[in-house]
């Protein structure tokens, strides 16, 4: 579909987007007030230095300035065009701006793919048009967007209806329009500054990675801050990632959606498992992206982010609490513990160090200056010890009500410590605006509350290094192919390695019991692509202990399944011996529709889809990952020789998660589930009972 | 010990507190950095109008104003008097004002119980003044007491050094000193006014219960801020909390220590799993006393919690959210769901009232005023319509960017709708100080960030009306007392109505079994109260199939024990036939220290400990707590016919939860546990197989 026409490469399209020589506004309104007047009003006011062009067929002036009555009447085509218009008008003008050279279009208006069929069919021709002539496209549904240094307030987000603006360099993106409007106004609050924003909306062209990505070469943008609402372009997302990555900048990101309860998918149990949240979590992580839980978090982190290196996994989460005030740093110390931080009491080595300086300290897991007394030279000297002493990955200083009265004595210390190798941040306990912005000036990251504090803290001591693109092409796997029956995914597994138990296949129809290459009691279960859950359907006879009870049972299950589902086509049964263990887990793998395979370790039985007692991660995954992932799956303790219990072999269900993973190299699967494996004493390896592999489908 | 001493009246103790006509500040030092200069800089600031005494025996003045060298030199006994002198001194101090007849002292020193024997006895030296003169303390490690109507200002705590208080109706109390300047400073910032403040240190004498019901008549107080670190006290705490509701005073209470390890305690299950912060929230919860888990829920929550009156359990959750950004809104309802608190879709006739009003919305959980655009009579008609839907509990304004450029626009409506039937509240998304302060001067609930939003609602939607204190007396039981045998223990259930396996007790050197009133095969445990894990010490043997079988087991358990607990005095053992159901759970009584006696529920099996999937309650429960509870058990929700599995005989379980929770009557028992508690289909009953009883000991 696409035709080869030039693209716009990186630093053209930053170009057309963030430093324009002209901007039209296709649509601006007389009233200021209206979101349609306001982008004209915002540029005049920063003083965008560049040749701006209100279009309005319908008056002379707007705004005081003259109004261009079309793009086809302007003395040139404009860099980018920020369209105002209505939903159909918008349409229309993108293809004109397509046909006068416009590089960038920016369309505010909604109605596109959120709005049935009709709002499909345009984004179609937004598409087209894109394709045939070359312009870009950012939205619909966008807010705009912005360069602070530039002074390009393409925007219709009332929020930049300000004077001053936090100049400083983040570079800030949103799937909501209306947040780059509170990250700005939020972050100039707080000391966070910005070089500049985009509302992505809908990017039906331009996704919110292609649009960080143009900027990657800026020497002005030191890092990035996300608001996502969906994992949309989870490629392009990736792709910019790595790339920031290289360059050392770091991303925070903030995504909704972390109560979505799970959709139950087709066929598989994974599907239904693998909850949309869990998947942008591995997802982020597995690129590098710093994920917050809380909106003060995101606001608040970025300059902790780029004091705390990504790290790769393990021994990294260790912190050390300074604090003139017990109660207020244990507020931190709660919601660390939550998310898996360790608050780590000074060694012995550290307190003796103290000690020596004079300055009076329990053995305690917080440094309590409580005795010693909040004194400049105390608190200097003590953070001079905690930043170089090698048990802790991070020191916080939590600072009571001296931050408010007397900052010079408690605050200024961590400043004039901040460069020590540790990474140094602050939460002050009483509202202290002073203090928070003498540490922001100084460039100490510095929190407000105590749950942004904690959040921040560990998300930037869990960020690992992102991990390079799968071998595999990118291309998606359709979920709509069919359904092996279990004797050609038991080949599947045979293929990868992993110990099944052996198996018959019978006639239904027979009268007599076959001798068995195993011994009884035997499992006797329906063979039939088309029935995911045999238990649910009576396809399932468990502990039948001989020929005849054999014959019995394949009979009863002939009669049950045909009753339950009078179309499925059940010709034949599976027989297998009884496997028993200590234990059973569920293996999951799936291709998902945005951000690729994934493969999933949960606990066994009805619990799984209850309690929801699973990990999952990006595929593939080396031994190392999967025994990160058993350690997560909290009943899969009961199983780790918890009070003297027999140990289940977690190295052979390692070993199985690392082969079922290597499925990613495989485009012809769209899912496979083993459900149960079971997992026997340590040495004894793992044994898969039951497997549904799903083939991809036609895309 | 106390002898019977005229005790200070509520009102007096109130007086003395609050409205002392003299106080003395004993070590009042010339410094006024340091803490013990404060109180004295700060009286004289905000302009106290009685007599004050600073009390300094190595200076003429101190701060410009005479000094006394003693208490005795005083020409009256101060009413009130702030010891901030080091801690040998101020036992001193305070055995002086108790001679003179001083009502109250407050002791900012430490060094009391947390120092040792040493501390210990000087708190052992307080407790004693107190009984013989009759003074109350407050302290030690008091930062102090303030009333910011008398201009009482009697603390040490730096974030009080101000010209400005946000005077109001809020009275706060604090376990942790420093948390009171952050409480004063924040409410500040956020326009929560306060009537007074009290740290209320060790609470060696005076409790934190204690002093805010002292208050309770005071009609210029309207409801109380709690920033609490222990449940010490509990008792008069809980005594608080119903004369407080009684008089529609609504306490919200910020806790620590949500992380806290749980600590295995004795020899009982339930000691380990009763984590320490689930007591406290339930008996939090009993009191009718709301629990924030942000610091700023606890800042900006009252104004909510005295517009939303307790309620009794069960669908009082359910949230209407309109708002003019669908992503801004979003940020709340994530930690609502993640609250158990639902976002309500506006039903199809308030769709219509707010369509026959001209304003366009599409039916979706939001009511996004984004397509109808913000205007002060769109937002005004909805916020009408929806504060009369029936449907929601309360309503939600979730404001954009306009809150921070137009508040007048869509911020006015919501204070102009505020007296409506249904609770209205509002978050603003942008950085929007002065639509913050225009809320909260009009009364409206209003919140800065999404987390506190929703943990305010969440705290406020679920506060209850309080439960009476249980009909036994409060008198703690010690839980060192004897461990009944597994006899005696059944004889217990069979008292309380708990069904149980049948059993024999055999010998342990019989050479023949005898014949059994039931059928094998059984179980054989060795039956000894010193014994509390049997399986651990190879007391146990299941499915013995017949007399010879039983013999051999017996044998087996009385060698193996032997060899494992050399000790033991074993002698004989249990016989039970083998009972098997649905599943099985673990039943837990125990008498809490602090709050007293606790009723618990949780999975059964080696997963009770590692997955702590449990519920607990104050004992004793009605039978609709218990359904609360098993509902709580996530693992319990495969029994309760999940995927047309058969459904576990849940009213025979809440039943027996009901009957154990009858303990609380008997003070002879300190603990007892059933597990398992085998639990049959509906209609067959739950059976008790182990149990385990401790009396209580001797306080």
């Amino acid at each position: 579909m696409k035709v080869a026409l030039p693209e716009l490469t990186n630093s053209n399209l930053r170009d057309a987007l963030f430093s324009p020589r002209s901007v039209a506004i296709v649509g601006q309104s007389d009233d200021a007030s209206k979101a349609a007047g306001r982008p004209l009003k915002f540029l005049r006011r920063i003083g965008y230095a560049g040749r701006v062009y209100p279009i309005n067929p319908r008056r002379e002036t707007v705004l005081g300035e003259r109004a261009w009555p079309a793009l086809a009447a302007l003395p040139e085509p404009p860099e980018h065009a920020y369209i105002v218009t209505p939903t159909q008008a918008a349409v229309a003008a993108v293809e004109e701006c397509g046909a006068l050279g416009v590089k960038v279009a920016t369309v505010l208006a909604d109605g596109f793919a959120e709005a049935g069929a009709e709002g499909m069919a345009r984004e179609t021709r937004l598409r087209e048009t894109c394709a045939r002539t070359g312009i870009r496209i950012v939205g619909p549904s966008s807010l705009g967007v912005v360069d602070l240094r530039t002074r390009v307030m393409l925007t219709a987000n009332a929020a930049f209806d300000e004077k001053d603006f936090p100049l400083g360099r983040i570079f800030a993106a949103s799937h909501s329009g209306s947040m780059i409007g509170a990250l700005m106004s939020r972050g100039k609050a707080r000391g966070t500054g910005f070089a500049g924003f985009v509302s992505v909306g809908n990017e039906v062209d331009l996704s919110l990675g292609e649009i960080c990505a143009a900027t990657l070469d800026d020497p002005d943008i030191d890092g990035y801050m996300l608001f996502l609402e969906t994992m949309r372009h989870a490629d392009t997302l990736r792709r910019f990632a790595l790339s920031a990555a290289e360059r050392g900048k770091p991303i925070i990101a903030y995504k909704l959606g972390r109560s979505d309860a799970a959709r139950e998918l087709a066929v598989s149990h994974t599907g239904a498992l693998a909850g949309e949240d869990d998947v942008a979590d591995q997802f982020l992580r597995s690129c590098g992206i710093a994920r917050v839980d809380t909106l003060e978090g995101l606001i608040e982190g970025p300059p902790l982010l780029s004091r705390v290196p990504a790290a790769a996994r393990g021994g990294r989460k260790r912190v050390g609490v300074v604090t003139t005030t017990a109660g207020g740093a244990t507020m931190v110390v709660d919601p660390l513990a939550s998310r898996g931080v360790t608050v780590e009491p000074a060694s012995t080595a550290t307190l003796a160090r103290i000690a020596a300086a004079g300055i009076e300290v329990k053995p305690a897991r917080l440094v309590d200056l409580t005795i010693a007394g909040a004194r400049y030279e105390t608190m200097k000297a003590t953070l001079d010890i905690l930043t170089a002493a090698p048990e802790f990955d991070l020191v916080l200083a939590v600072i009571g009500s001296s931050a408010r009265s007397q900052p010079e004595i408690t605050v200024r210390p961590i400043i004039d410590s901040a460069g020590a190798a540790r990474p140094l941040a602050a939460f002050v306990v009483p509202d202290a605006p002073e203090a928070l912005a003498m540490l922001s000036r100084a460039g100490v990251p510095n929190f407000r509350t105590p749950e942004a504090c904690a959040d921040a803290i560990a998300a930037a001591l869990s960020r690992q290094p992102p991990r390079p693109l799968p071998a595999r092409s990118a291309a998606p796997v359709a979920s709509n192919g069919p359904v092996l029956d279990e004797l050609a995914a038991s080949a599947l597994l045979d293929r990868l390695g992993i110990a099944r138990a052996p198996s018959v296949a019978l006639e239904v129809g027979i009268a007599r019991a076959p001798p068995l290459p195993f011994a009884y009691p035997v499992a006797v279960k329906v063979l039939c692509a088309e029935i995911a859950h045999k238990t649910d359907v009576g396809g399932v006879a468990l502990g039948v202990v001989d020929g005849e009870a054999l014959i019995a049972a394949i009979q009863n299950i002939a009669a049950t399944v045909a009753e339950r589902r009078p179309g499925a086509r059940v010709g034949r049964v599976l027989v297998q011996p009884m496997v028993s263990g200590l234990g059973e887990v569920l293996l999951g793998y799936r291709v998902d529709r945005d951000v690729g395979a994934l493969i999933m370790v949960a606990s066994g039985g009805v619990l799984t889809e209850i309690a929801r007692d699973r990990s999952l991660r990006l595929a593939p995954i080396d031994l190392a990952t999967a025994h990160e992932m058993i350690a997560e799956v909290r009943s899969l303790m009961a199983l780790a020789g918890y009070r003297g219990r027999p140990a289940g072999d977690f190295d052979a269900l390692a070993r199985a998660m690392v082969a079922l993973s290597q499925l990613a190299d495989d485009a012809s699967i769209a899912e496979a589930e083993i459900n149960p494996l079971i997992v026997r004493p340590a040495g004894e390896g793992v044994v898969a009972v039951d497997a549904l592999v799903k083939l991809a489908g036609n895309a």
